[in-house]
């Protein structure tokens, strides 16, 4: 599936690249079970902007080294497509629309998405072993699995529906974004670093840009919902406070988040600033994630 | 939590030994997210045979060298227990008891008992590449990925469910066995060896072993839904068939399950039995899943 003309025509390059590496990692859909195979694959190459992987890519062409990296960016990927299974479950989110799309389990049902998503996960991990060589390979695992545990995804997930209906500070509320998107951006472009063979100090500066920006993402996300264009965000708007979650509009104001949000993709820029043009990409991106409407 | 005392005392030196090492891999109660830590650690540290860990302990032993094996172990109790919560849930086999208590999401609701599932796979994978050199880490999380995948566990828990309340052949029922059981059974034998520096030859006669051992222990287990006493297996009888499920019992009769299972172990004891005495321990083991009663 090739994604919608609205991306911008610098991410649409790596787009099109992570599709092939992820269409190749899931078996075929007539390969048993296939109805796993099928969840797994609905929901892996939908149409999707694919920041996480593109941030792995756009690392790793900052260290000079992009072929190595297509490997980290389906993992981040991967991993990305198992959690939007999860959190979309009745007993979490009971969100029923993915980009636009029946979620998965409205489609598949709950058992298969559930196992779809474990799959994904698995998978994830399966992929490092295969595509690199140990010592990187378990460096990644590491990485990627510290990105998923309860310091991580898990932890942000739990925190996020516990801070469901109640009063929340705003450090509390970044801490839940953080753990929800600011570490699996980060892993995405520390991996695609990693396979390149960055320095130590290139993947500092790359993390530090892609946290920043995986928050400011998160809050866009939150603003979105309240201000977008349900056609274009592919979800219903008003979700999350039908939901009564904590989100960064409902409860620190537009103007707030708006500035907030500004301020992360200033800092995401900052990070990367010693770079020359071959981080290029990475500024592109953190203006295209500060404008976005979808 | 001790094991009960109606496990044989063969089992128990490798039952603490297990217990120990998994009770210093999952974070304390207290710290955050507290509830997942807390259903992981309901789930992990329950009573249990611990068949799948001291699999590995023993095939270590066979091969002289148990020490390095605890990680091996406790990886297949992790992604065991992950299992169990999985399946427990209403949307597969909603079972509300488990080893004689309420199943995890009974207790702590299905959203925690999720990221629990999530996070016990994940702690595996992580618990691989902090405990082993980066090759063996490597090839471990390339052989446990395989085992949890979608021609793995995930592959027989969606063939399993599918079965439901069809006609069945005995190769398919099979298959379902060996996917969900006999798997895993073999990984943590084929894993406990190679932490302890085996050779191909005895990594080849242990997996064989623990295949075959697995497959006889999940037609016991249908056995003993059947027959079993419901306060030592610690599940209602007639679970099964309530939920329409294919067992061995309920499609062949108790007497050809009872023979294949009989078989089964005999071809376990015939794997190892170039083996000298220091592969008792598997040889008791065998022994025991042939003739227990819970």
């Amino acid at each position: 599936m090739t994604p919608p003309a609205a991306f911008p025509s610098f991410l649409v390059h790596y787009q099109a690249r992570i599709a092939d590496a992820l269409d190749k990692l899931v078996p075929a859909e007539d390969l048993p079970p296939e109805q796993v195979h099928r969840a797994m694959r609905y929901v892996l190459l939908a149409p999707s902007k694919r920041v996480r992987g593109a941030l792995a890519l756009m690392a790793a062409d900052v260290c000079g080294n992009e072929e190595r990296a297509a490997g980290a960016a389906s993992v981040a990927e991967l991993i990305h497509a198992s959690s939007l299974v999860l959190d979309d479950l009745p007993c979490m989110d009971d969100a029923s629309l993915r980009r636009g799309q029946p979620s998965c389990h409205v489609l598949f049902g709950e058992a298969t998405a559930l196992l779809a998503s474990f799959a994904l996960l698995n998978l994830a991990f399966r992929t490092l072993t295969r595509v690199y060589e140990d010592h990187l390979a378990a460096k990644l695992v590491t990485l990627f699995s510290d990105t998923v545990g309860t310091t991580g995804l898990i932890g942000g997930q739990a925190d996020d529906l516990l801070a469901t209906d109640q009063a929340i500070t705003f450090e509390r509320l970044e801490r839940i974004h953080r753990l929800k998107t600011g570490v699996l951006f980060s892993a995405a472009a520390t991996g695609g670093a990693l396979a390149a063979g960055a320095t130590p100090a290139q993947v500092h500066a790359l993390s530090a840009y892609a946290k920043n920006l995986g928050l400011a993402f998160q809050i866009i996300d939150d603003l979105l919902d309240v201000e977008g264009d349900p056609a274009a965000t592919g979800k219903g708007t008003g979700r999350d406070s039908t939901h009564r979650k904590a989100t960064f509009p409902a409860i620190f104001g537009v103007e707030a988040s708006r500035q907030r949000a500004d301020e992360l993709v200033a800092e995401a820029l900052a990070a990367i600033a010693a770079f020359g043009p071959e981080a290029d990409p990475l500024r592109n991106l953190a203006r295209f994630v500060g404008c976005r409407r979808r």
